[in-house]
């Protein structure tokens, strides 16, 4: 399978080591807006193109990773790949995803192309077990708690008016996940009220403080109905916060399993990573193996992880070995 | 959706019960080897018929569920009942998993049905999560600890010539656990060292109890290369055995996510569940309405939970309500 990372940040260095962690894969090339001899790769064989030449490799990427940010980069890529590449994003804005969705499907259907958006920790590995904890025990609303890095909402803000850098990070209310685990919390309850966010802001010399703080906090699909903290930071802080890119979660159902309610069962995925990019980056490139399975079978159009059949992201493609080793 | 269950014991209860839990589904007929007019359904419109007159309900049950034990009834009546319905089952001896999906398969695959095997909680969910975290995490193998009743282990063993009655508990190693929760425990480390299984057996009064527990420590698939006790209890001890049918567990993954080792991340799945049965019928009803979704779009053949796109078992069939929901 060969391999395409369409932006070279924290996600895209990230994808590149994790393509060495799948025998199956193979990077042909990174493709960047910034100089391209300012990028050294760390894979010999790969080549560092300009994103203006990307048109270049049609022929020769089975899969492109877009590792763009996801509140003015993906929108417009995303949907620009997927005329002439089969693509996968880690898109997160969860209150667009619809939009984001429409644009891409349309495009990939005209090309022929398969894209997937969304498939990180958060929406990704997240929203499946929502899925599946909501079929399998369907009385619940399954609940949602984040906590470190938020790389997304740091990206997205990053773009406001007189903010040089910004760390965001989500704090779950530990009670409140207690509860969850406890099938004590309503399913009106949201993850506004389960969450408190801090950010972290290093601003210009000259920008109006104020005026940052209130749009951050307004930010819709990141900030806007949380409770968020800005702090104000000089760069030398925002370092010392930008070295820790944990995160994780987890996803909780608890419910009756019978009409009388006398019997319950829980489900918890529980996720902690070190490194937040280099755990989005595993699950892009299993999703990516999964998008070329299905280009290969003829399918076409924007996929999300609902879509998506388990054993397509498997590197064992014999079906009797998956089962007796997984089933 | 309309549902028969085949096999009325204590999984086929709770498929009832579960069935009041899900709108989109209504229970047409339970049918049993037994006396029908010894069984009384809480179904008021569902009909209790003898598994003798099966066919005559060819035509008016969308999915038969198929709630009989896996070591003697499953591998001949999921066989035969995929020849006229769609039909899915929890099957659960991991070991003839293969030997089982081949022979519904062509079955299925003759009749243009649709099966679906082993949709239990493991295998099953558990099944999956393996699947998906050796995807997401390729450089470790899940670990998979067991808590609580096995059913399957229960009504396999209840075979063995001179047992009344049976009740196994599966006990893991919690340090294990532990140790895989900090990625400690080595891929080379197998469910055999990390529990232990403890069985009551009721025998028949002349039974020969030593012959008993050599043939239950030397049952493929359930409980050989295991640490089994074997007690022998009176049918008191055990009736109190017997009314705890709590099970649980939980899947874990922790690996590194990038080629030196410098970044690691976990995963773990954790089930808990008051009733064995009533949990499983869950799964099996989600996994139900995925079979009818495939059915109706032509597909044939058996399947596992691998081959299931995670939003045929969703109630929710717009893709736009699904994604703004759930991802």
């Amino acid at each position: 399978m060969k391999i395409g990372i369409y932006g070279y940040g924290n996600l895209g260095e990230a994808c590149e080591e994790a393509i060495a962690l799948n025998p199956d894969m193979k990077l042909v090339a990174v493709f960047t807006r910034r100089d391209t001899s300012s990028i050294t790769l760390k894979s010999k064989d790969a080549k560092v193109v300009s994103c203006y030449d990307v048109m270049n490799y049609r022929s020769r990427i089975d899969v492109m990773i877009n590792c763009g940010g996801s509140s003015t980069d993906l929108p417009q890529s995303t949907a620009f790949l997927a005329r002439h590449f089969n693509v996968i994003d880690a898109f997160d804005n969860h209150e667009s995803i619809n939009l984001h969705f429409e644009r891409i499907d349309e495009n990939a259907r005209q090309s022929g192309k398969v894209a997937l958006i969304s498939a990180g920790w958060d929406p990704g590995v997240f929203s499946l077990m929502r899925l599946y904890f909501s079929a399998f025990l369907p009385e619940a609303k399954p609940h949602t708690f984040r906590e470190g890095l938020g790389q997304g909402h740091s990206e997205a803000a990053k773009h406001i008016y007189g903010v040089k850098d910004i760390r965001q990070y989500s704090i779950p209310d530990e009670k409140m996940r207690e509860k969850a685990r406890c099938g004590q919390l309503g399913d009106d309850v949201t993850p506004f009220e389960t969450h408190k966010s801090v950010c972290y802001v290093s601003a210009q010399p000259e920008a109006d403080r104020h005026e940052i703080e209130t749009q951050i906090k307004n930010l819709p699909g990141y900030f806007l109905r949380y409770d968020t903290k800005v702090n104000f930071a000089d760069d030398e802080e925002l370092a010392e916060k930008n070295s820790d890119m944990s995160c994780g979660g987890s996803v909780i159902s608890n419910a009756a399993t019978d009409i009388n309610g006398e019997n319950r069962a829980s489900l918890e995925l529980k996720m902690n990573a070190v490194s937040g990019p280099a755990f989005t980056a595993g699950v892009l490139l299993a999703y990516a193996r999964a998008v070329f399975a299905m280009a290969r079978r003829g399918e076409r159009g924007c996929k999300t992880v609902l879509d998506i059949m388990p054993r397509d992201l498997s590197p064992v493609t014999d079906g009797n070995e998956l089962r007796s080793t997984l089933i």
